[in-house]
């Protein structure tokens, strides 16, 4: 395709691919309705060796976080309780010896599922809800909530980075349609209608290795173009994933928006989106297997009215 | 069987039953080591209607949290962004309109896994590792991260109050081992090694039913008698989840000890763990269709040092 | 006064009690600007006795916050480092062994200064800012910072239920402007203006008496009528606090509006407010010598666009 | 003095200079008992500009926390309700309109009082104190609680950078007794008994005109030698405090303990001590005035079990 990325593009994106209505007015999980109990049979078939693939990163200080968007965080994991204080004695008038926690953490700030109440286009968020519906008190429309039942089904990894032949993209090399197609087909993998879809660009590998995370958490990425947003509504796909903090290239292909795909693919089609995997261990299986696809299964939590849920989500195989 | 329930008791259970050193002396899993990719392969042909049942109940302030263990709170949710702040243009500058949040949480304070650093006998946790090493900074040994990729098997629910024809037990009801085999045959499921057996006592409807938690987090209930830590290591499952706050009956069975199942299945089987399930519309489509076996699938945030992970788990037929 | 409380008498009182501008169109701090250096050095003459009574209530799990009003929670007090580390040696890799904490607080959920950007009167602030300015990122205006040298200057308690004869007034009794001038002739103080003003009505005894908060954050209370926006103003304190929740008299003069005062002191007056002032030992101090004026001195965190700080202001004498 | 410090020379100083014992064996409050009333009246005639100088840092995102000690972060500031909210109209079934917020933070992190439980030496705090009480849920003694009313006094400022003709002390230059007490003699001011002595390296002020806290919060640090315990003993000082993290002089003078000054003073002592005090106005007008005594109230906020408390002290010419 040949857009030209601005507010033009997104304004006819946004008509052309709206989900606005399709699956009931009353719909708060958009692109999730797409996966049928069929697929999710078919897809239970793929589970063939037996062996999960945890996609999540961990939950710690270690975090991507480095202040770079809106006031985000690493996990503060904090004890209540613990084995220190039981050898003290100091719990023994309860008669048990234990320890408990707690933690504090951005719902976004690690391995996530996007909410549909995330982004909003002017005034409104998917489906036609009105953006005041969302205030102080959370999501009282499009909380992740609505889909803590729908997140499994079928997945394929495209593995952009080994289709490359390079350990990771760089941050600023834009993904193509084209080259989703062309990486399938070398992957001997099939795009199929409700599919959760895998992104690696091996950027995350790259901070790992370098011990750095840098701008990951914010600034300039690998990811897909503008245009993607057309390919998973014709794929007709029920997420994508990736390995990065925002899944779309940055710096962004124009000046007019910041995220110009986030605009379309949340507000309008109702995309489910994950983001920060960890995908490590899973390509490496599959590039050594050839097995692109698995059943997936990422569950979120039901944050009430949260604008998504960290996760660890599993590919198994 | 027939126990006498208290501190000897409990002696003697730890050192018949300890799995020390049974998955090498490094083993911070416990009972999830006997999950084999074959027991996982076959799990997933027990997916045949393509459902998901989520498990999770919602993270938000009407949680079980009454103040009355350990400082244990509900789930505090806050926005960093939302739809007022975007419609009243605060958010232009950066060419994004988003919503964004935070949770602050108990890891153990809804449905959750216990990790095998949660519980201590004497000076020491499971597999030898020392207590101390549980520390205001978290759990350097047995921490939830170590399950990140194992929580996947066969579940099976035993429905015991479906069994006593009842709509739940009350609370002080205890389970034996014998209920639980004639629950199971019953129901025509057949408990298998590596599985994670669900026991619903219907405890939580009950408290949904009447709108109050009451003693739910903490105080009496019903469950699983003491000697049920015997048949946890007979059978080999590799886990155990309930519906009620600690899986164990209360009061307890004797005064000598708080939770003494706990002081067992934990320190010295290292056995996985899971509480506060919600099994509502899992047991309702066991009983309507007589298939009490499943796909199982709750992966744990991988939380670093946690005692525990909040989850919401994937029951799939 | 006889007023009819209601939307038209809060549309009255804020044109005629305005204090916009009257301070500088950049003026954050409102009455607090009243106090004049020469005030507090005639107030530092009132300590006598050399004697500080702390105002503060305590901050733990035993606050008045019992999820009455809009999310807020009792302070959440938690440790980073513990003796019990310590003495198992699990510190002394740092050569030094220490305790340290955190503390999670809702910034008006105990003893508290309101700041200015607290309270709205249609889309307005105090001063004229608009309240869009205040969104999820904070108060960028009329923040608590603003008034971090100027809570100091002369202190007044009015003890309304000694001056009634009583332990404490009960929920909804009003108190006029009248009584507020008979209290202080009666206790042989004047009021002056630049006081900082306290109002006793003996609410918080009677529920550390109680053992029980119940509708202290946010149902019913004594407190100060509607007609008291006009007496602050004539008398041209700097504060006025109390040991309520709010202030005002609950339930409220009208159906109209919640908390009818507050529309009105905070957005037009810009009047500084304290609440939950714990006043016990003050009172009866100041009942024995018969002295109800003091240096007062109750300087607000430095939060950073705060609604508000947590205090533990003091009454020397 | 010549001391070679180390872990023989903080016993030496622990056994001399110890006040266990001396205001009772149920004291936790330590030096602060040395301040009488009398005191107090005197110190209130020092209040004669009626000027107020504000010794806390802001406490949000731009604070000092770099990640360098024991996992202490920044102030997280957070909103549960908005202007924006306000509005959008989403408060008006409240009748009502207002912002609210919480704060989360170290209790330690910015402008603070250490309370006496947090340091010990062995196994022990202040006053003999076990330091198994304090454990998870927070110091049963020596808390900051026990100091509510006392933190008011006289206040002197010992402008070493001023004194020593520089803009700020480097890092690791220590400061001798001999040298604060030439500081005080050129001041023109007399340390008393019972003072609160606030030390300016100008440290703080480096670090703010750089626009880096660098390793202010952990990392190397001008301040006092270890000889300064005997200093505070012999003038008997109620409180010493200065505008660095940790008052003594970093890198430490020995490598046998970190920090070893707070060794002697907390746990042997039960000095006060106050930590990251802004000074730079107050220094300016004491430079301009010749007056180094002011009126000093630093109210902690009443944290129970804390290990001191975040505050925003006042010197009060």
């Amino acid at each position: 395709m040949n857009i030209k990325v601005g507010k033009a593009a997104i304004e006819e994106a946004s008509k052309k691919l709206s989900n606005w209505g399709r699956w009931g007015k009353d719909d708060h999980s958009g692109t999730l309705n797409i996966v049928t109990p069929q697929m999710i049979v078919e897809a239970a078939k793929l589970i063939k060796k037996g062996k999960s693939f945890a996609m999540g990163i961990p939950l710690d200080r270690t975090g991507p976080q480095t202040g770079l968007f809106g006031g985000r965080f690493n996990p503060i994991h904090q004890m209540l309780a613990t084995g220190t204080d039981a050898i003290a004695e100091q719990q023994d008038w309860n008669k048990i010896r234990y320890a408990d926690d707690t933690l504090m953490l951005c719902v976004q700030g690690a391995t996530h599922w996007d909410a549909l109440g995330h982004i909003f286009y002017e005034d409104k968020c998917y489906n036609g809800h009105d953006a005041k519906l969302i205030d102080s008190r959370g999501l009282s429309v499009l909380g992740i909530e609505h889909s803590k039942d729908k997140m499994v089904g079928r997945g394929v990894l495209l593995d952009i980075a080994r289709h490359r032949k390079v350990k990771w993209l760089k941050d600023g090399e834009g993904i193509s349609n084209d080259e989703l197609d062309a990486c399938a087909k070398a992957q001997g993998v099939t795009i199929k209608k409700g599919d959760f879809v895998i992104v690696r660009t091996g950027q995350m590998e790259r901070c790992l290795e370098e011990g750095e995370w840098g701008g990951y958490a914010g600034g300039d990425a690998p990811g897909v173009k503008f245009e993607n947003c057309y390919w998973c509504h014709e794929k007709e796909i029920a997420a994508i994933c990736s390995d990065t903090w925002g899944v779309e290239v940055r710096p962004n292909e124009t000046t007019e928006a910041n995220q110009p795909w986030h605009w379309v693919v949340i507000p309008a089609m109702g995309l489910c989106m994950g983001e920060i995997f960890y995908v490590k261990e899973l390509a490496e299986d599959c590039d050594k297997d050839k097995v692109y696809e698995f059943f997936f299964s990422g569950p979120p939590l039901i944050i009430t009215g949260g604008t998504g849920s960290p996760i660890n989500p599993q590919a198994i195989k």
